[in-house]
């Protein structure tokens, strides 16, 4: 059996009336449509399990050839959520203060952000999502995966499906790009 | 008032108890774990509200300065359809006769693919998912768009998760890259 082989599950399939079907998608949009981008967190704790189930719902979208080309890292550590404030923070006063063209800082203007980021301390978790352009086999080959930006793209997108879903708030931030990870 | 002045729209938001966040979440995870990758189609037809409400859906994403970076298209007319495959269908056999590296044909084995794609045909939708590396504001000028690649990726997964929470199934398919679109 090559490395590569998935494991197929069996679906049990209950097809859901017409009727059904146009209810749940009305419902679902409805749901979806009170979704916000915030900027503003409440520190409440949320508990690990709920972040996990979240996660895994992520990690079940599709993905180029099944190579599934994400990491997730959910932190809750008040240090490390420090560290990470701080070490952002000089990325993002770089990037508004020198690197970003005009452009963009005009682009940004409307929806009022700066290079302060608090939320990256206040918020109960973050969740850094890492795309991998190679993997390795359990064998140690490396190989090349397909299309891993769409494929990080689409579990995130049904990260925050789930997140919403579950009456949690969240932020797609994307730190300034550095050079580290090529757009 | 700027052309890219977004409008905000107040949110009534009712907090979860903590129990219901974590019901939800587990039931939500149970429910995405129910779908699956499929290429087999039935031709039974789904009602347009359903794609639309899917779309909104999956519109309602957020995105690099929330320019939503997407243009979807729904194709049901069985014309459209069948060119549709028979012009992806000589992209396929170039793709998987000569153009694909050996690596991604032996990714691709395990899953059965192949460059016949009847369900371009055989199913009552598809959708065409285009991204958008610039966009045009109202009165005419042509602005930037950020991350729109990931943004794409966004919407897509809520369409996946909207279109499955709808009893619905989907594949999410790629054509072969024909240097019409840069990777």
């Amino acid at each position: 059996m090559s490395d590569l082989t998935p494991v197929f599950e069996p679906l049990a399939f209950t097809s859901l009336t017409a009727e059904e079907t146009e209810q749940r998608a009305a419902l679902f949009l409805d749901q979806c449509r009170q979704r916000r981008t915030v900027r503003d967190f409440s520190s409440r704790p949320v508990p690990r399990s709920v972040i996990d189930n979240c996660l895994l719902t992520a990690s079940s979208a599709p993905s180029g050839a099944n190579f599934q080309p994400w990491q997730f890292v959910a932190v809750s550590n008040a240090d490390i959520k420090r560290r990470i404030r701080v070490e952002a923070g000089k990325e993002e006063r770089a990037f508004y203060e020198q690197r970003a063209p005009a452009e963009w800082l005009e682009a940004l203007a409307p929806l009022g952000t700066d290079a302060n980021k608090p939320f990256l301390e206040t918020a109960p978790w973050l969740i850094a999502i890492f795309q991998q352009r190679f993997g390795v086999t359990a064998s140690g080959k490396r190989i090349k995966h397909y299309y891993p930006t769409e494929s990080v793209g689409l579990a995130t997108g049904m990260l925050i499906a789930a997140i919403h879903n579950a009456g949690l708030a969240c932020l797609t931030h994307t730190p300034p790009d550095t050079g580290a990870t090529a757009q």
